[in-house]
């Protein structure tokens, strides 16, 4: 695809050459002549002198201090978002579009399958399943019964969903994600021994989420676990059963949120950030990375908590932490001398 | 059923409509009018004015403000318990009874299985290995060589078990959880590279545990790693080689226990907690969320450290820690200054 | 194996018996007569006057106390290393030998495998892939289209491979982790919703690298997520988009590192310990279990930020830290008074 091309398909200005063939995208610090890179970030500016793709994407401010004739430059208002629209356009130029239901998978009875549906080998899927038109189910995935998937969703390899769960149209989940496995509820009786919480309840995935690998989804103790729609989870994130995700919300790899908590609209949740039971964070929450949340939030917002020190400082520290009583001591002491003295 | 059956079969004291149709349970927030659900945290009581239940479990106690003649309201002593008995009910009656072993699973030679057993389709059980009576093994299971399963246990889909390990009776496993992968041991050369330690021992999981999804139980260097009868692990929790938790102990989600470590009966560790190698926790240890513990525990007690706030109030406190130093040299100081007055 | 036999093989001094018969390793505490142990840590030298083993592995300064004469006692410079010696030498010989490609399993066109390779049943491998010789891909793995996967790699049950993904010599994956699956890239549009960036580059497994079970190795957005020659990854760890982890560099269980960040070589990363994104980690640095890292870290040495501590203690140290300001104001006021009485 020449650079031409490009610049018109992002609605850019182009100088240089607008022949250079550009095969595909790269990053600006590794690219080669028939890749197209971009710089947005301040801290890689200085690769434009260096690069050795083709073409490159700038801001329209973009100063150029050492001028590069050869090569092709897309002057672009948003040069991040021109990445986006590129690797959309490469992508789904390479898309593949084999669709077939695999004769080693194995579907059960009353299920039905919506047109244009892939279901690759090894597949299970219940009795009386739904699943909607174009979506993409690969191999080793296992599906319980009474489970319905909408349109245009994408369940990739050794997926569990466990029975009478839910899940919506334009939704992708990652590998060896589960889904509806049982919360986890237990009532000690009197020898204080544990007595299992039968957890009947479903999970519900809305619309155009996307669920990482490797996560883990329970299902409801009665009623429903729910990630609503546009939430977007990271990888090995833990929700437990009645948690609702809301609206938007983004989530970071190796996040907890422990049973019948809710989350408001476009929060944020910081990787390993963990957030106890039966609390409410509401809308456009910021959570750190790795911060323990244990009380409710009623205000949007950052809340972080973060310590990171050379191994020396924070010893240092916490020495200085102990000394706290022996000051106060001091002080009052001080203090009565004074005082005495007046 | 009827309301007044249900009061029957919970001993509970029935007012109101005995002949209120009840098909399942509910949240009391969410319920219908074929529903019942049941108030027991009092943060919920006020819910009993407004639920659309057809019938209530509540306290012995409860003091009802508005009278509400149309609810069908069963009062227990712990309505919590009635609630378990009731969803213990209603999962016995839904339970699938289907039990087969399926054409499309492949199990090796000299292995034997007991009555009523079901193996799903794609699951692989290895050679010499035996599954006790009414066990239920799901499909996309991956069962090594000499593996023995025992009576009334579940395991999973997508479930992976190494060759060689023992898993009890009424045991729960959860999806994508893997039972007897490589414990983490390397021995370094001289060169600083890594020479891997083969890791020959086994796992045991004794009888009446449950373990959540995603988790990882590591196989001993030699020897075992074993989780003591009762034991109950949430979901993504990491179990290095040669640990040992004891009976009854309760481990949530996303904590992690390194090697050699030994955990007590009747413990209860939070989720996300870490505890270091090589230590000894005593019984009835309570371990907060987030809490990473680094020295053996020999006092029965609760074990919390978690730090949580706004994030302007821990830049705050982290700067007020920063001045401690000069805080102590103000005071020496001033102290010096007294004394020599003196 | 007779015991002069072991001290031969391990180039060790014998005393007792040379005839004691070993069939195996075990725990010196736990140990039968037909086992071997070592006594490495200074903590175990007690277990010499107890330990049911018929031989035992000892420093070549190892005092004993009380004479055993019916014990083998080999005597080794090093005999934790001996004992690594001994266990490659019984794993070897117990090592399985059962090579073929099972009829069950599902193998692309144009994929190519190599002499005396294993595959399971019920594993897919897609379209294009080469499989190198002498490898080992167990039940229920699935690999994409156009995957590499080099010599003497062991892939175990459950593990799946994105489409492009390259996995090199002498690596193994164990049980339910993912490789290649899309990085968590969305792009913000301006009503807040997530529009999702395709991820269309690789991951680069190489030689000698070991990953454990249930870890998420994401794709590149463009280029590759690199794990360089010699690396070790424990269990339930993350890395995201880009991220390159260096040679020899050890990573410790549910440790993850953020999109794009850099590891040295030699690394010791603790764990649950988190690497935010963007970073460059140099050479030869240590960061202990559950240390958050949130800069760049340009000097080799240990980073730790640990606090654990009894519940009554932390709560009196939050205490104190709130009381710093207080204390800053008794100060002042304590030099006003005295400068004023000057």
């Amino acid at each position: 695809m020449k650079a031409a091309k490009i610049a018109e398909l992002l609605g850019g200005k182009l100088s240089g050459n607008p022949d250079t063939e550009i095969s595909r995208l790269a990053e600006v610090q590794n690219a080669a002549g028939d890749e197209i890179s971009f710089i947005s970030n301040p801290a890689y500016e200085k690769y434009f002198e260096t690069t050795g793709a083709g073409a490159v994407i700038v801001s329209e401010k973009f100063a150029v201090k050492t001028e590069r004739p050869e090569l092709a430059v897309i002057r672009l208002e948003d040069p991040y978002m021109g990445f986006v629209t590129l690797q959309e356009f490469f992508h789904r130029q390479n898309a593949e579009t084999v669709r077939e239901i695999s004769a080693k998978s194995s579907i059960g009875e009353g299920t039905t399958v919506g047109a244009d549906v892939h279901i690759g080998d090894f597949t299970v899927i219940g009795k009386n399943c739904s699943v909607g038109k174009n979506t993409i189910i690969r191999a080793n995935v296992t599906i319980g019964d009474g489970v319905t998937v909408g349109d245009n969703t994408h369940i990739e390899s050794s997926v569990t969903v466990y029975h009478g769960c839910k899940i919506g149209n334009n939704v992708i989940v990652h590998s060896n994600t589960v889904i509806g496995s049982d919360g986890f509820g237990f009532a000690r009786d009197k020898e204080g021994k544990y007595r299992k919480i039968p957890q009947t309840g479903i999970v519900v995935i809305e619309d155009d989420v996307e669920i990482g690998s490797n996560c883990s989804i329970d299902r409801a103790t009665i009623g429903v676990t729910k990630i609503c729609r546009g939430a977007k989870l990271d990888n090995q994130i833990q929700i437990a059963h009645n948690v609702e995700i809301g609206e938007d919300t983004v989530i970071v790899a190796q996040a907890g949120i422990a049973g019948s908590t809710k989350i408001g609209k476009r929060c944020m949740i910081g990787g390993q950030a963990g957030i106890v039971g039966h609390l409410t964070i509401c809308d456009d929450v910021i959570i750190g990375a790795s911060v323990g949340v244990t009380k409710s939030i009623v205000k949007p917002g950052m809340y972080m908590g973060y310590r990171f020190k050379p191994f020396k400082e924070e010893l240092r520290e916490e020495a200085n932490i102990k000394d706290i009583p022996t000051l106060k001591d001091k002080i009052k002491k001080l203090e009565s001398i004074i005082n005495k003295d007046k």
